[in-house]
């Protein structure tokens, strides 16, 4: 294998044409192997093999700086900067992220894996240079699809000001995740459809200097325009026509599918499990479906990450002009959904959690401030144990703390349906919905909860002494620890649904004080800035003992949750411990 | 006067060119008139009086949707729609808010004061208009400033793919708040040197029809373009060139002064009061032009705002290369910064607290996960009397709820400059200093503290039973009701300066226990998921009892600061009233 040879970036610089095809094909071999097995980003770093290589052959990373943007392409980067055993040896697969980290090596500059940003850090990393007389090339790789973000937009704007060097090297495989949308794109694909000779020209609009690539999965077109930009002394983009998927039909076929896949999703792509059993996604959509039929201002939107919320194809297209993608753009999609609540349509916002995060002054001016009526829906929100790019456990700090928003956090399905309706059918509240991260719970039993009335709690058991509020995905926990109270202790503990995040039910929060002694707080997510703390400052003048259960206020990075929840004491056990220590108590088992 | 005929926007109707030539001098004249009483944006409003003219003669509002970014040039609008009483009348100059304000007038569709939403807001609510199959026009009216920012580009994006209405009205004035910053205003530029025609078209390259208005301030050519434009059915972008601080010399020659001025601004304009008294602002731009002398790497960022930092004329002149001004790009600052820290400069950027909230994630994914050690000042923060969209009471639980960053709150100068200098100088933590928004107080004592010994409180007086921690900017009313309590009790409280907003002093908080029986917090910003509530938290399992005082989780709009500080309990007196009645003590005075 030519792969043998490279164990850093520098050894590329000694192989011919030929050899660095071979390297291509090997590479490729390699990273379908290994994203089938774990799972991870195929299509991306599928398409950008040659340009990878074809850098580290022309740059000297890392005196040349390279961020990757998002970084979901980065594993060919990884192959030939010494990290290849994490692709070559089954053992260690598992030894590297996904995302570049600056942990790892020198090569990879930031840790990223929201998309959007590297233009900006590249121009960071630029001025630095400049401001230090050093020489070397700083370089953005950014997506076609990253590019409708506006930090991007914003990062490229100041790219082009900057009257040194900075090479945007715009990966364009005419894909977000899913097909992409604005009017950008339209460029994008006039300057393909031109061999980049349009006169209409955004790049060149902002200032750029501009070269096309055509060929952007061959490596002699590729090297042979970087040696020319290479040293270049102003602000210069490098348009990259490539292929995602490339090399994998099923990939290049279907390329929204294999953009990030589960294990062995290529193993079963021609035989897929069939998951008819319901879950909190596709009780959403069939919601959404069924009442877009009925009121045809329902809108639904996704900031370009359908897959997180079950909008696929035959969703979208049964939909029609009642589904927006609105590209990589959580900002406008916040304030989109607003407008469209201003003007008497119906707005659902679909959002991952992590993503929810670029949108705080849109929840708050654009959306809240006008308390326009839209839904935002929040997925996956939850400790986790997932990189420490794409953590899910700070949307609850993050809404909550937000003046107008009504931000619920439903436990079973027909909790969460009856929150839904009521969302999308009041014109009063901006609201958001964190949609339950767990196994879907049916009570079967229709939920009539009238949720205009603000910051009622529900109370799902009465006892004494001790009353636990679970929140939300914890509503189970809560069970689970007044089971284990009562066994231990011989108390009853009350237990109480909280259902809303962003407000206090008073009345009850008081009324707990006649018979209780202590409250147990329990949330999915941070503790910091959360919902326990506010709980914890309401009995703050009382006798009233409070215990806050919930996430640290830290970047994990790929922890197992078992590793995180008893890092937390999220545990029956390990709270029952706590009562007995906060009230001096003697177990009776 | 013809205004005497205008009590709403369809009296413009019947009127000839030539009385909305006079109209708009008169307008103009009673703008000049109140905004030198009253303090406000005094250049926007006077660059926009005719096209606000001509878009009042040519479309229908509020059939005809008008969103104005940020809002600041929207008086005259409010003059002939109804509430020209607010400018005529000099005991009503402050019955109406400086923003548009749906609570005023069905002509104002949204509460706007941060730059760069309207496009976004616009394409909301031209999709509900087509989701409802209605008519009408919807009009984005944008400066050219606000284009650089994020926001606006996502949205501005989206609109170019709606086929159908939508009209962005780029207000190019040539200016931000300062000059412009980044490429898109070399294009901007080009056109207006090229008459709109030049074929490098930022606008064109987006996929909008483009129409260029030389003459900006003249009505009759603004109504023929408006006329043309007026239900056209794709995305049309109208380029006006306008002239910031139209009919008013000194605006006109001094754009940057005149775009938002204090009270009587204009009557000293010639004679200028001299302030030479040290504030926060003045010792940091000393701080920052002595030490930039001494490392090259050290870089003043401001994100369009300038004034807010005191980055005036003479400070940008002497640090040359070492400032930049990126436009309105908070979410790009934040991410340049870390890029520069990252590459080994030392990147200081000034924000304004109401403003940080556009950067959530940049701070969160940018910043802090890649523990990137720039210096972020914060100004401005603490609960005002300001409007709904600029309040600054939001900074503390949105950036202290981010892992990793250090957010320090300094009390005195002393201790101001020591956080700073040590900021700066380490390079290990992503830190931020909230710049105290009260009266300078100087010890006279340099403080040699070592701040790298991170969430170390400081105990300024010992005492007992009653704790008080006041945060920041609330430490003078630590200190009074200190005085308070000792006078009513008899007690002695201890007094703590905690500096370190970001984390818990556990080992202090824990040595308390033993001598007092409650706590109590100050914070100047909202309590909810703010500082006290992690108080609260710490002390929950605990006999302590806590006391929480800060701002509501609330917008308010203009409500002076007194009333307030009383509806929070914010007093000296109030806050004794409430030790007395959770520890059940009897006042001795």
């Amino acid at each position: 294998m030519i792969l043998d040879k490279i164990n850093e970036a520098k050894d590329l610089k000694t192989l011919q044409n030929e050899e660095m095809k071979i390297l291509a094909d090997e590479i490729r071999k390699l990273i379908i192997k290994k994203v089938n097995e774990t799972g991870g980003h195929m299509g991306p770093n599928l398409g950008i093999v040659e340009t990878t290589i074809a850098l580290h052959k022309v740059f000297n990373s890392p005196v040349d700086k390279i961020v990757f943007d998002v970084s979901h392409q980065c594993y060919p980067h990884k192959i030939l900067t010494g990290r290849k055993e994490g692709f070559t040896d089954p053992s260690k697969y598992n030894v590297y992220t996904g995302y570049t980290a600056p942990e790892e090596s020198e090569h990879d500059i930031f840790k990223i894996g929201h998309t959007s940003t590297s233009t900006s850090l590249a121009v960071g990393l630029a001025k630095a240079r400049d401001l230090k007389n050093e020489k070397g090339n700083i370089i953005a790789l950014i997506g076609d699809g990253s590019l409708s973000g506006g930090e991007a937009f914003e990062g490229l704007d100041c790219a082009a000001d900057l009257n040194s060097n900075i090479i945007i090297i715009v990966n364009d495989n005419d894909m977000s995740i899913a097909e992409n949308s604005g009017g950008l794109y339209k460029n994008l694909k006039l300057l393909r459809e031109t061999n980049g000779k349009s006169e209409l020209n955004f790049f060149k609009s902002l200032g750029f200097d501009y070269y096309y690539v055509n060929e952007g999965n061959c490596i002699e077109k590729l090297i042979e325009t970087f040696e020319k930009v290479k040293d270049i002394n102003h602000p210069t983009v490098v348009h990259v026509k490539t292929l995602k998927g490339c090399g994998l039909k099923e990939a290049e076929e279907n390329k929204e599918t294999f953009h990030w896949i589960m294990p062995h999703a290529l193993d079963n792509f021609y035989n897929p499990p069939i998951v008819e059993q319901e879950n909190y996604t596709n009780i959403t959509t069939d919601y959404i479906l069924r009442e877009a039929k009925k009121d045809k201002t329902i809108v639904a939107i996704t900031p370009a990450t359908p897959g997180v919320s079950g909008f696929n194809k035959k969703f979208r297209e049964a939909l029609k002009n009642q589904y927006v993608d609105t590209g990589i753009t959580e900002q406008h999609a916040v304030a989109f959904a607003s407008g469209l609540a201003k003007n008497g349509a119906k707005p659902i916002l679909a959002v991952m959690s992590s993503f929810i995060q670029r949108t705080y002054d849109q929840l708050s001016q654009d959306l809240c401030l006008n308390n326009s009526p839209a839904t935002i829906l929040v997925y996956w929100g939850g400790l986790t144990n997932a990189d420490a790019t794409h953590l899910t456990c700070f949307d609850i700090p993050l809404m909550m703390n937000i003046p107008n928003l009504v931000y619920l956090a439903p436990t079973n399905k027909e909790e969460y349906l009856a929150m839904l309706d009521w969302s999308v059918k009041q014109n009063k509240y901006s609201t958001a919905i964190r949609i339950p991260n767990i196994e879907l719970i049916s009570t079967g039993i229709e939920d009539k909860t009238d949720y205009s009335i603000l910051n009622k709690y529900k109370k799902e058991q009465e006892g004494s002494e001790v009353a636990i509020l679970g929140l939300g995905n914890f509503l189970p926990l809560a069970y689970k620890t007044a089971y284990q109270i009562e066994k231990t202790l011989n108390i009853k503990p009350t237990i109480i649904n909280p259902r809303f995040i962003t407000g206090l039910d008073k009345e009850l929060l008081e009324e707990l004080k006649k018979t209780h002694k202590i409250i147990i707080t329990l949330e999915d997510g941070i503790l910091s800035g959360g919902f326990g703390e506010k709980i914890a400052s309401f009995y703050g003048p009382s006798n009233i003992k409070v215990l806050n259960y919930g996430g640290k206020k830290e970047f994990t990075d790929r922890i197992p949750l078992n590793k995180i929840y008893k890092d937390c004491r999220l545990d029956e056990t390990l709270i029952t411990e706590d009562i007995i220590q906060a009230l001096n108590l003697t177990a009776i088992n």
